[in-house]
Formats: structure tokens, C-alpha cells, sequence
């Protein structure tokens, strides 16, 4: 869908919102002054009231772009989110849905009738349902299957029935097929009576009498080849096509490498199943980064930014309750050493400056190592290559750190044993940061496992217990007497 | 570009990138037969063998598309890199220079000479060579400038011209523009003589005498309309149009937002400057969120996984140095309670745990507020609101965790006071945590800087040192008789 020129500006959304926010603020004003007036007619001036307020928002949003409309719901505090909805839930049919984060769905989609959602995500297309079919409660979801005609129940089936990682999930439906045994002219004499492409088209799928792929027909050698030639002289037979059943990540990384913009989805007979659409890429890959950020962040799942507090706070806790575990599991260690610290109480001040620059450096490690992961750049071939360089890197590391922490601890405290004694122990715990950041990922991975999943929160625990260990531990042996 | 089915899997790559490197091993063994064999004709057996060893590497990669090219050769140590860049640079007319990350392909420039450098990039269009100029030295530049004609270097300064965060500086060439005064017959007859459009057109941009943008043509209406029709009366006037010295996060955005696939970029004037194409928003995209991630985890630039030892240390010090800064200085306040401790030296074991929690919940609040900013849906209109919801979370965060590390504390102590100064001192160093970890990035963001950078350093010295301070503090003044 095409939009005006200056909507794609920042500047234009925060002014919106900006309007939108004065808009309800006014409302709940004039609501007040009527509740507080005098009684007569009071309902009947409220009922006009409201139906005065709700054209005003209509009014408001239905200039603006699905897209626009999502992100000032998202910037809207619960109370105004929920005015703003009632109001303009029927406006675009449904695509605000669509457009708006997960979080924020839910909190629109809670506070409707189920009818009233039938009504509104009835008129999507097969995919788009399928995009809400997790947020949608069951009875609205029947709802919503019986008004669908049979080749679209067949579709959102279809879309259902792959996991959230698999291609056949992301794929939609707007595809043309065409033979293989008609000229060109015919072909463009089929979408001048089609009247309308579907979006993002930029090549016909060329499939044969069972529905299987033969090739594709670029739209540019539509436009750019004699009319009279065959589709079967002009298609691409050498093209990318992806599995229902293949990793989304995959084909993310497929779209991105051979800058493609729409490409056939079919099964393991190479039947045509669907399409898969460089938006819808471009949407996971930015969910996917997203995700990672808020991963390493430890907040569980997305939030909306006006989630309720109790809901934020659940969804904060769980990384916290490890987080206390991990912490008091590795200061137990310090427990063991408490005689060591009376007798040396400088130790108690340097020992956090060993745990924590064992666990900076392990998170480099294990970061980089989880990123080649994910690009599938480390490959049996090459991973002893890659840990010989890595224990070179941490050596090295290990011995320039460690001076200047020892040159550090020599200036504040004179004391040659001391520094020594700080050098080593900063020394071991990069080698221990290093090891545990590169086997954790490479290990998880040989299992088929996640990489990026809790690695950092395992990796701290142990640089810190390992940093609270090494450091007291070559204390007792060398400073105390 | 279009490739076989298979191309995009994994598992070829990886069997690609094995199949290489057990033919660079067997190339090493026959080489070293050779060293090793009688030295009559030794010269001329090498010149032969080695001749031969370019010739199998280019006949492997010749079949491969210019991006899995890219991929093996940044899974490949340095040295086996070397030999394959050294065999098949001219093949692919420089596509591959263009695949390879910057790492990578610093790496690769910096073993070719000028001449050889200037031959393979200038085959590349004039928006490919401004991706690679920051790499290229200035020697082979200007023999590169030199080839081009009048209008590619013009397209190339004119790319130069802007900074990397800016549109101008992704924008391409392959734009076709047209006037509105021809019908569309004359249009399709126009491309059709063209012979092929640039790559992505999926529009065409209509353009007046001073080459201002009077509208988009896409080519589903070309297709779909009546070929009597005039451009004027089928073109969209209601598009997505981009500024040369836009942000391009901005435009990445707006891309994600509108389902872009091409717009028109413009300046001041509205006059056409070049195109945005949607295969480099997707390119931006990743590496905009590979660089977040990598922040995180403080490495500097990204890493070539097999760069040199040497220059992966460098990359990985300032961030570890800085660091080292930060822990000296937070635990500088421990040494303030040294006699305390003394006292009660079990404070020692647990002071860790509340310096650990405060930057792990900190961090949970910045992340989502570093994350709402970028989106767009931080505003001064609702700033005040989310202020308020995070303090009422953190409340809520700091009694919950607050008890639980009471209650943990209690169990290992069965000392009542000290669970108390443990409760107390985790509750306000949580608030401590959002207080700092909201207004690190709002206050930076207003200020115009980014509010990722660095918020996470001092966010983590904060809550560290605050987390020291608020415990022993505590603990000497109810604690300690």
C-alpha cells in the first residue's frame, strides 16, 4: 500500500500522537464538565457526547496508514489505548491488527466481543489470520472459520499446521501460476483481465499439471521479451524455492543473499504451496533481532511498553530468580575463604574486579562465537582453527589485562605480593572465561540446541565463582602466612 | 540475481566449504611432494602444479553465486583464504568484494595489488564502488575513478557525498524514469527497446522537466491498465518518497512500515537523486542489529572470525579496559567499610549479590526504554506516564526479589537483622537500577546522542558502586554495635 509522502517521517508520528493525546484529553474534560452539570438529560447528553467523541477519532485515523495507526496505539497508555480502539476497530478492516507488536495485541483483542473480532479479522486474507490465529479466543476463531469460504479455511490450515520457525508459516497465498505453453502476449492478456496483481509481485511461478514448480516468469521478461515467445523459452528454471517444512532463519539468510523479493514455497513433491515475501522477512528478521536484544537483557518476552506493572513484573522475575540463584550459588565460595579476608580485608575490595572482567571477556567470546553460529561460518572444518585462535587471543589477553590490573593494585597499595597475586589470578580467569565462552555455544550447538539461549547467565556464574575462587584461593597460598 | 534451488541450504554451504578445504589440503600435500621430490625441473614443476591448483579453484567456484562465495571465504583461516582469493578474485566481476563483510574484506584488499584492485572494482556500478571506497586505498581509487565514465563518477560522488547514517548513502542508480505525457503503450514500447531493467523495479518514476517526482508508475498498473491510457491519469501521486540527508534508520523503518520495495530518493528541490532499494534496507537491517548485539557484548567493530590474533585483541581491549576503569572505581567503595567487614565478615560474601542484582535489573528497564526510543514511541506526550509505571515496577521488583534475598540469606545466616539490611539494601538498589537505567538513554536521546552506546557501562558502575555503598552503609549502621 502506497502512502503520502511525508508519512514515513518521525517527526509526522510523534505529531500525530502528539494531536491524538490532545484529542482524548480535551474529551475526558468535556466527559467530566456533563458529569459534574446538572442532572437533567444526563444520560442522554453523555450517549451524544460519546458519539460526538468516537466520530472525532474515526475522523482522525481514517486518513492514516494501518502501519501509523498501530504505532500510536503502541505509544498510548492502557485507558487511551482502549478509548482509541472502541472507536476505530472497525476502520481498515483489520489490517491495525496486523501491524500492532504481540504484547499490544492482546491488550486490543482482550477488550472485544468475540463477534465484534469475527467481524474484523474476517475480512484479512488467509495468512493475515493466520498471523493472529494465537491471540484469537476459540469461540471468535469458529467464528471466524465459518464465514471463510472452503479455499480459504484450506489456506489458514494450511499455515497453521508448520511451526512458527518453519517456511510454511510465513508464507502467504498471493500468488499467479500460469503454463508453461502460452506466448506473452496471452500471459499479459491474463493479468489485464486478472485487473489487479497481488502485492509485491515480481515474477509469475510457471507450474505444470500437478501444480509442481517448473520455473519462474520475472515480470521485467514479461515487459522485456517479444510477445510472441513462449513462457517455456523465457522462465528461469535455475531459481530458489523454498521447503514448507525448511528453517525460517534459512531462508531469511537465502533472501537476504540473493536479494530476492518473492519466491515459490513448495513441498517435498515440489507442488506449489505458497509464497514467501520479502516484508514478511524483512518483519521476522527485525522480530528476531528484537528478540535477541531483549534475550541478553534477560526480560523474558516482548512487553508492551504500557503492559500492566503486574504483568511486567512477571515477565521480568523469572531472569531475576535465576540471577539471585546464580549470585548466591557463586558468593558461596567467598563463605569458604572468610578467614582469608580477615586476615587480608584489601581482598574483599579487589576480588568483585576478578569475577567481573572474567565474565566481560567470556561474553565477547561467547557473543562473537554465537553470531558465526548463526551464519553458519563455523563448520567442523574449521572449529579446531578457530579454538587455537581464540586461546591465543585469550593469552594474550589474559597478560596484558592482568598487568594492568597488577600496575593498578601496585598503585593503590604497595604491595608487589598483592599485584602479583591479582596479575595471576586475572590471568587463569580469562583462560577459564574464554574456555567456558566458546565450549558452552559450540557445545549447545553440536546438540541442537539454541546457542544464545542462557549462555550468558551459565557464563557468569561460573567466571564469578571461578574469579571469587582463583583469587582467594592463590591468596591463602602465597599472602597468607 | 536468480540461482539453482539447492543454492540457498545450509548444508550445501557447508558441504561447499568442506569440499574446499580438502582440496586446499590436498593442493598443500602435492606442494609439498614437490619440495620434497629430486630438484631437477623444480622451478618449472611448481609454475605448473601451481597453474594447475588456480585452474581447480576456479572451475569449483566459477558455479558458485557471488554472496556463497562471500560466505566460504569468510569461513576460511587466513592463510587458505589467501590462496583461494589469489585464484578466483576476477571471477564475478568484483560481485563477491561487494558480499564479503568488512572485516573480510579488508583482508582480502589488503593482499591485491592497485592495478589488480582497480580492474576488479571497476567493473561494479558506480553505488557498489562508494560501498567499497572506504576500504579501497587511495592509489587504486584514483585508477578507478579514472575508468569511469562522466556519469558514474558523478553517481559516485554523489554517493560519497553523504554520511553513512544518511539515505543518499544506500541509494542506487537503476532507476527508470519516465514522463506523464505518454500513454502506456509508448511505455511498454520504451522498455521493451531498454532490453532489461535495473534489478528490484517493481516501479517506475515519473518525472517533469526539472526532473522533480511527480509520481510512482508501478508496473502491476502498467500491466493492468488499458495501454490507451495516459501515465498522467494511472501513475500514483500518494507515495513514499525519501530526502538525500534522511536518517536511514528512518527510511529502514518506513520500508518495514509501507512494504517497500523500491522509492524514490530526492533532495531539497524534489529532484530525483537515485533510488532505495529494499535489498539494502535488508542488508542495513542485519548489520544494524549484529553491531547492536556486539555492543552489548563490547566488541568493538565486528570481527573477522579469522582475523589476526593481534588485531582481534585490540578490538576486544577498549571495551575490557574501560571496564577495568569502572570495577577499580566501584570497589574503591568497599575499601571505604574495610574495618566493617572486619566486623562482620559475611558481609563480604553477600555484598556481590546485591551489586550483581541491581545491574541485571537496571539493564532489563534501559534495554526496553533503548528499544521504545528507536521505535519511535517515547514522547514527550507520554514520557511522564512510563516514568511513573517503571517506578511502581520497581517498588513492586525490589519487595519481591527484596524478600527472596532476605529469606535466602535468612536460611544461610539465621541472622534476623542481617536479612532485614539484605531486604532493605536490595529494594533501593533496584530503584537505584531504574532510576539510572531510565534515565541513562531518555536523558542521552535528548541530548541527540544514540542512548545505546555506553548506557550499560554506567549503568553497571552505578548499581555496582550504589549496590556497595547501600549495603555496607546499611549494614555498619545497624549491624555493627
Amino acid at each position: 500500500m502506497q502512502s503520502s509522502g511525508k508519512l514515513h517521517s518521525a517527526q509526522f508520528l510523534q505529531h500525530q500522537l502528539q494531536e491524538v493525546i490532545t484529542l482524548l484529553e480535551k474529551q475526558q474534560l468535556e466527559k467530566s464538565l456533563v458529569q459534574r452539570g446538572p442532572a437533567t438529560n444526563y444520560e442522554l447528553v453523555e450517549t451524544m457526547l460519546h458519539k460526538q467523541h468516537q466520530t472525532r477519532l474515526q475522523e482522525k485515523f481514517a486518513l492514516l496508514h494501518p502501519a501509523d495507526i498501530a504505532s500510536i496505539l503502541e505509544s498510548l497508555p492502557l485507558d487511551q489505548r482502549k478509548t482509541v480502539w472502541d472507536a476505530i476497530h472497525t476502520l481498515h478492516d483489520g489490517q491495525v491488527l496486523l501491524e500492532v507488536s504481540d504484547a499490544v495485541r492482546q491488550t486490543l483483542i482482550s477488550g472485544m466481543e468475540p463477534e465484534e473480532l469475527a467481524t474484523v479479522a474476517g475480512k484479512l486474507d488467509a495468512d493475515e489470520i493466520a498471523d493472529l490465529a494465537a491471540d484469537i479466543p476459540k469461540r471468535a476463531m469458529l467464528k471466524i472459520l465459518r464465514s471463510l469460504n472452503s479455499k480459504e479455511r484450506k489456506h489458514l490450515n494450511a499455515i497453521l499446521a508448520y511451526q512458527e520457525n518453519q517456511v510454511g508459516a510465513l508464507m502467504d497465498f498471493g500468488m499467479i501460476t500460469i503454463r508453461d505453453d502460452l506466448n506473452l502476449k496471452a500471459i499479459i492478456a491474463y493479468i489485464r483481465k486478472l485487473g489487479k496483481l497481488p502485492s509485491h509481485t515480481d515474477k509469475l511461478f510457471v507450474v505444470d499439471q500437478l501444480d509442481r514448480v517448473q520455473g519462474i516468469l520475472p515480470l521485467q521478461r514479461l515487459l522485456t521479451h517479444p510477445p510472441s515467445r513462449y513462457v517455456a523459452d523465457v522462465m528461469v528454471t535455475d531459481f530458489v524455492k523454498f521447503q514448507v517444512d525448511q528453517s525460517t532463519i534459512e531462508a531469511a539468510r537465502a533472501f537476504e543473499r540473493y536479494d530476492l523479493i518473492t519466491a515459490p514455497v513448495v513441498d517435498n513433491e515440489g507442488k506449489l504451496q505458497g509464497r514467501l515475501c520479502v516484508d514478511s522477512i524483512l518483519d521476522f528478521i527485525r522480530e528476531q533481532s528484537d528478540e535477541e536484544l531483549l534475550i541478553q537483557a534477560g526480560v523474558g518476552e516482548e512487553e508492551d511498553l504500557f503492559s500492566s506493572v503486574w504483568k511486567s513484573a512477571k515477565n521480568r522475575w523469572g531472569w531475576l530468580l535465576i540471577n539471585v540463584g546464580t549470585a548466591f550459588a557463586s558468593t558461596r565460595i567467598i563463605g569458604l575463604f572468610e578467614d582469608i579476608i580477615l586476615q587480608l580485608v584489601t581482598l574483599a575490595s579487589l576480588m568483585p574486579i576478578i569475577a567481573a572482567m572474567g565474565g566481560n571477556s567470556g561474553n565477547q567470546t561467547s557473543m562473537l562465537i554465537i553470531r558465526s553460529l548463526a551464519l553458519g561460518q563455523v563448520t567442523p572444518a574449521n572449529v579446531h582453527r578457530l579454538i587455537k585462535k581464540e586461546l591465543t587471543l585469550a593469552v594474550l589477553n589474559g597478560l596484558f589485562i592482568g598487568l594492568v590490573i597488577g600496575l593498578l593494585s601496585m598503585l593503590l597499595y604497595q604491595d608487589i605480593a598483592l599485584s602479583v597475586v591479582m596479575t595471576m589470578a586475572m590471568f587463569i580467569n580469562l583462560l577459564v572465561a574464554v574456555v567456558v565462552g566458546l565450549g558452552i555455544p559450540l557445545l549447545r550447538h553440536k546438540y541442537g540446541k539454541d546457542p544464545a539461549v542462557g549462555t550468558s547467565i551459565i557464563l557468569t556464574a561460573i567466571t564469578d565463582s571461578m574469579g571469587f575462587f582463583i583469587f582467594l584461593g592463590l591468596a591463602s597460598l602465597f599472602l597468607i602466612k
